[in-house]
Parts: C-alpha cells; structure tokens; sequence
C-alpha cells in the first residue's frame, strides 16, 4: 500500500492506494472520523454500478455505516444542474445532514459532480473520493469540483477538498482500454511538468500499464498525484504556479472542441497537444529531446502524437480564440524547458502556435 | 457615516452604512480593488430595478466600470438553480472572467442568490453587497448565500464573504412598511441575544425607526450588524454560537411553514417565535421581564406577537417535528435567560414548546 499527503494546511489530506482496500473501506471510514449515525450518499454512475457498487456498500453497511447510494448516467452529461437537483433530493430523501458524508465512486465525472454536491449540500458537508480511473488520480488531487452549464463546461463549481482519498487498484481492472490510455496521458503530463526520472519510468513501464500491472499502476499513480500535490499546495486557489497543470491543454481543449462527439478523447486530445507544446519549446531554444522523448512516451502509451487528417487548422484556431486565453495576437502557453521543467510564456506569437498545429497534422504517428 | 468590520481573518469586510453612499459607490469599489477592466454584473430583481438600478449603474459606468445588469422577478422563488443557470449564462454573456465581481442590489433574496452566483461562478469570484432592506443587515453578515431546492429552503448554498458591504440608508426609503416591520423584528433579535441596552434603544427608537429616520436607521442598522459580526467572527461555519442567532426561528419557521403563501412574513413569524422563546426563558426562571419586555419592543416595532386564531397548534408541532432538531421527546432551543442574554438549551421538553405554542394563541396584542 502506498500513501501520500495533499498538503493544504487544515485542508490537508491523505491519499491511499493499493490493491484492495476497499475490502476495508469501512476501518479507513471511521479511521477518518466518518460518522455513522448520520446517513452517508454514495455517487456513481451506471458504468460502475453493476461492477462496484454493491461491494462498497456491504462494505459500509457491515462496518455499521448508513450508506444510501444514487446512481447517475455514465458520461459527461451529468456533470449539471439539473443532475444536482436530483441528488440534493435524494440526499434530503435519505436524512442526510450537516454531519453526512457524499462518497464518489467513480471517475472524474463522479468526482467533480458528487464533489460539488459536497459542497453545496447545506454549504458544504464532508466528502470522501474512491476513484475507478486512471484520470481520477489527477482530477482527486487539487480539490477542484464543479458541473457544466450549456454555454461552459466546468464553470458552475467550488473548491472542496476530500477527507481522505481511496484508490484501490483493483477497481482499474475493469476499466476500457481507451480509458486506460487516456487517463495515462495525464499521468505523463505529471512526468513531463516536474520530473524527468518518472518520465523514463513511464517509457520503460508503458506495457506494464497498460496491462493494468497493479504494482506499476500503483507506483504512477502515486507519482502522479504527488507531482499535482506539489504543486497544489503552492497554489491552492490557482493564482499562478497551478497553470503549469495545463501543458497540452491550450491546443488539447481546441482539439476536443473541434471534434465534437465522435472527436478524440480528452487525454489523446492533450497527448496531442503536449506534442505541439514540446515542438514549441524547442522552438524557444529546448534541446530537441524534448520533442522527440515526449513523443516517444506518448507513442508508447499508445496515445496518439499527430492531429488525425481530418482536422481543420482555422476551426482549432478559432476554438483557442474562444478560450480568451489571447491578447493582442499573442497568448499564454505552458512551454517545456527540458523534460521534467516547464515555463509560464505569457507572450506566444499566434502565428507561431498556428505553425505548430500545422505541423501537428503533418507529423507522422509513431509506432 | 458609520462603519464596522466584520472580523474573519483573512477574509474580513468592511460595511458601510450612511445616507448617500451609492453617489460615490465607483469610489468604493477601485478602494477596495475592484477590477475596472473585468467586467461586473449587478443582479437586481423586479422591484428594486426601476427605483434604483440606473443610478448604480451610472456611477460606475461613470467610474470606468463595465456594469452589466441581470433583473430576477422578486421573491424567493428566484432562489433557485434553474435561476443560478440563468445568471450564469448572463455571466458569460457579458464576458465576466476570474476577476470579475458579482454585486448584489437587493434584500435579502437578491443577497443570497447573487452570492451563491458569486461563490459557484467559476469556482468564486469577488462578491459586493448593496442591502436594499432593513433585513438584508442580517443577509449582509456572515457569508451564508444559498438557493432553495423544492424539497428545503437555503439547502444549496455556500460560505462566501462580500469584499464589502455598501449600505445606503437612502435605498431604504421606498421600502414597504410590511417590510420595514418585518427587517426591525430581526433587528430586535440582535438585542435581545446579546445587549439590552440596545433593546432598551429599540423600544425608544421604534417610531423614528418606522418612520425610516436615517439617522436612527443608520444606528440600529450597525447595532445589528455589530452583533452579528461578533457572533459570526467567533463561528463563521456554524459550528455552536451561531445558534443563538436562531433566536425565535424554530417556532417562527414551522409558523411560516404552515402559513403557506397567504401566511405571516419571516420577520413577523419569528416575532411570535421570539415571544414564545420569552416564556419557556421564563418557565426556566428567568425573570418575568424577560417576557414583557420582549413583547412590549415588538409590540412598539408594529409586529405581531400573539399566533392568530386560525392557525393549528398540531400543524404547528408537525412542521417544528420536520425540522429534525427533536431527539426523544426532547428538543435544542435558543432560550432567553435575560434581556440581552441566551442560553442555547438541548434538552427542552416536547410537551413544553406544544404548551408555548398553546399560549401563544391566546396571548393577546399589545397595541
Ligand atoms: N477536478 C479536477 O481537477 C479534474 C481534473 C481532470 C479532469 N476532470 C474531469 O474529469 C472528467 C473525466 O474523468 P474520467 O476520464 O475519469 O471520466 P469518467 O468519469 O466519465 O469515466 C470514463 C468512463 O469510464 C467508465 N468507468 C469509470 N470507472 C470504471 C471502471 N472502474 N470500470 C469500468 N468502467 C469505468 C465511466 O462510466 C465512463 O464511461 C471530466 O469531466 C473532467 O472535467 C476534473
Ligand atoms: N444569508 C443569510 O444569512 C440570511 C439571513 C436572513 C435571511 N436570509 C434570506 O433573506 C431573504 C429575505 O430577505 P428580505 O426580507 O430582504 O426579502 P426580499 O429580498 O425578497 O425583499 C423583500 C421585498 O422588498 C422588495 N424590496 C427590496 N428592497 C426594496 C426597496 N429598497 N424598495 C422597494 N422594494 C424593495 C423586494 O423586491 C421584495 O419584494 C430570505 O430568502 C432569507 O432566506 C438570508
Ligand atoms: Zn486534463
Ligand atoms: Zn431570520
């Protein structure tokens, strides 16, 4: 079993991961002051449900919990407001009260959508994550919680942190490949922003990954999370340091935007995007490894590496004009250095990142 | 010109309360750094628009500021999230960013839902109140903001603290006199939990402050917010002393609660909800002024302080039982122990409050 601390002062909290905790759910509940004489709501959603859910509950409900559960739609559609309503009543129909506990089990999904009834449930009642995705490792780090509203995603939300966090291992097993693969993109970007070494151990231990090896899962997970500890705890409210979370996020979010419902995944998006931020940098004088080591990981992770011919350059452009990241025909941008070190470069030419994702459509995938 | 600091570390605010202020409102928000270059969004509802937006908005126009404005019908039925999803696409319309400010024009209802806007809007953004209403005094104190889900009322909110609180008592000069009553009951409350001298002051006062005389007005208005203040700054998140704010409101909500839409208004529900907590003070051997003396100040603010004939003691009981703070036949209640002093009691017979609630009904008027 491996453990980390997210720390933020009196917010500050643990993270653990293993294979198999949740037979233990219950010890870790009352370890963290998890009351069981008020009611507790478990969130999840359809995908899951019939996998996990069942387990957790015996699991809670035999160490003496009330675990009332609510199950959602799998997908991001149920990060809104009206999916809030739903389960603010079901959290009223169950009892629950200011001293209640919301679980997500789930993915990001769950995460930010059960995070955020958390937060606003009675201003705020405890909150307990057990992550099912590989993504989750990033999106349970940092505290960040919200639903879309039509017009914007993510933009309804709070800040809340977990009580504790509970990955266990074997809940990854039943993950779908491309959810494997995506999640794993964000996992590099934790190596490519902070630290060179995991980087070479995320190329070296790229099949064992993807097999869903549980000690390799183990140890990327926990560098992954440590890497966005770090750098959370500099920056808790994301003032300035945070940013750097963003690599391959300027052109990843164009790039998913652009690609509408049968567009790539998150994580290729910004598998994609991290290789034109890498082209970038070494065009502000990075050694040219940076580009091709990045590639290299990515490919291994069998992410994508190119922008897939079918994109069109003008509509990403113009999808990153409505990110209001721009002034004046230049824009902010997350830049590599070197392998492991990046820079806040708040004076990108257009033009330039334009090139890049040209060039991005002409770079060839690497097998 | 008076002013107070609402004392919460880090996120301590300033309220200003005196005749005029709005005429340098631009002056107020660049000292207290609010963004000229990030737009703002005034919410408002119905019937504090066409008295007083145009001036606001003028002033900061005037002052460089971008103000936009949104317009909710009044009423708590604009509490809502589908009202919150409105708001917010008004938000993004208008090109409100991280550094924006939401202000809020408006009483109470305004106050909680433009908080809850400024709270969830990308996470929190900076908040200004601008009370229209002698309650809003207890609104503007404390961080609470919320809106209602159909099941419960202010069950979906947050803790957010205004940057600060512009009170212009000339505002309040085209308040309704139901809603002047109604705002002093809430005033009185703040006497009574904590200083008599105050109540002393009220009972004086209560023709001038009927009569909306700015100068009384300003006084009881920063009294009252004093007191909150100092309740608040010992417990911002309602951990224990906040309790005592609840003064009255037990058995003024179920009355509100059974009064329906045609019923008795919060400030003059908790009257009769005050001068019931007055008699169980009494029953626990607090001195009989306690009791009189409470009637006598509300009686002279024009409020209520007998339950009319029509209403049901069981209803009553019924709708207090939903509130879930009974535990075996005992309940918590706010109990006076002396005028300007409360003892938060957890044990308080079942029987005893039905026995109050009884009496109550036969109480007659002061006038
Ligand atoms: N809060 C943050 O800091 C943060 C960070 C990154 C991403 N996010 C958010 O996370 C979301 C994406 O997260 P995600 O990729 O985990 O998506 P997700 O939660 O939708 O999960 C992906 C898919 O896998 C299924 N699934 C999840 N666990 C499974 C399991 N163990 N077995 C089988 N199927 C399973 C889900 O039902 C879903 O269909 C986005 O909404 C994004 O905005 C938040
Ligand atoms: N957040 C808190 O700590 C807290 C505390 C107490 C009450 N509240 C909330 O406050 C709300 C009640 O506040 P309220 O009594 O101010 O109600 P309100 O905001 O609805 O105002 C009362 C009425 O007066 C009108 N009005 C307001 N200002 C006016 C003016 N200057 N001239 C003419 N008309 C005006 C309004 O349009 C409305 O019809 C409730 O929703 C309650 O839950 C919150
Ligand atoms: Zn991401
Ligand atoms: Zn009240």
């Amino acid at each position: 079993m491996r453990e980390l601390t997210v720390d933020l002062g009196e917010r500050s909290y643990h993270i653990y991961i293993g294979e198999g905790l949740l037979n233990e759910a219950d010890t870790y509940f009352s370890k963290h002051g998890i009351s069981n004489k008020s009611p507790l709501l478990i969130i999840t959603d359809t995908n899951i449900a019939p996998l996990h859910l069942a387990f957790l509950e015996e699991r809670l409900q035999g160490g003496g919990f009330k675990a009332f559960s609510a199950v959602v739609p799998s997908g991001e559609g149920s990060k809104s407001l009206s999916m809030l309503e739903e389960l603010i009543a079901k959290a009223l129909d169950a009892g629950l009260d200011r001293k209640s506990t919301i679980v997500a089990l789930g993915g990001g999904v769950v995460g930010d959508l059960a995070g955020f009834v958390a937060a606003s449930f009675m201003r705020g009642v405890k909150f307990v994550q057990i992550p099912t995705t590989i993504l989750a490792h990033d999106s349970s780090v940092g505290g960040k919680v919200a639903v879309n509203h039509p017009k914007a995603k993510n933009i309804i939300g709070a800040f809340h942190q977990p009580e504790f966090v509970l990955y266990d291992l074997n809940l990854l097993q039943t993950l779908p490949p491309r959810e494997v693969r995506s999640g794993l993109s964000e996992v590099v970007k934790h190596g490519l922003i902070w630290d060179a070494s995991f980087v070479q151990w995320c190329e070296d231990h790229a099949d064992r990954l993807l097999a869903l090896d549980a000690d390799s899962l183990g140890y990327a997970l926990h560098n992954g999370c440590s890497v966005k500890a770090s750098v959370v705890s500099q920056d808790e409210r994301e003032n300035g340091l945070r940013a750097i979370l963003n690599l391959g996020h300027t052109i990843g979010h164009a790039i998913e935007a652009v690609g509408g419902y049968n567009g790539l995944q998150h994580g290729e998006a910004i598998a994609i995007g991290m290789v034109g931020s890498a082209k970038l940098g070494v065009r502000y004088g990075a050694p040219e490894e940076v580009y091709t080591t990045t590639k290299r990981v990515l490919a291994k992770c069998e992410l994508p590496t190119a922008l897939p011919e079918h994109f069109d350059v003008d509509a990403i452009m113009e999808a990153m004009m409505h990110d209001k990241k721009f002034a004046e025909g230049t824009m902010v941008f997350i830049v590599p250095s070197a392998i492991g070190e990046v820079e806040i470069k708040s004076d990108v030419p257009v033009a330039w990142v334009r090139e890049i994702v040209e060039e991005l459509k002409l770079e060839v995938e690497q097998l």
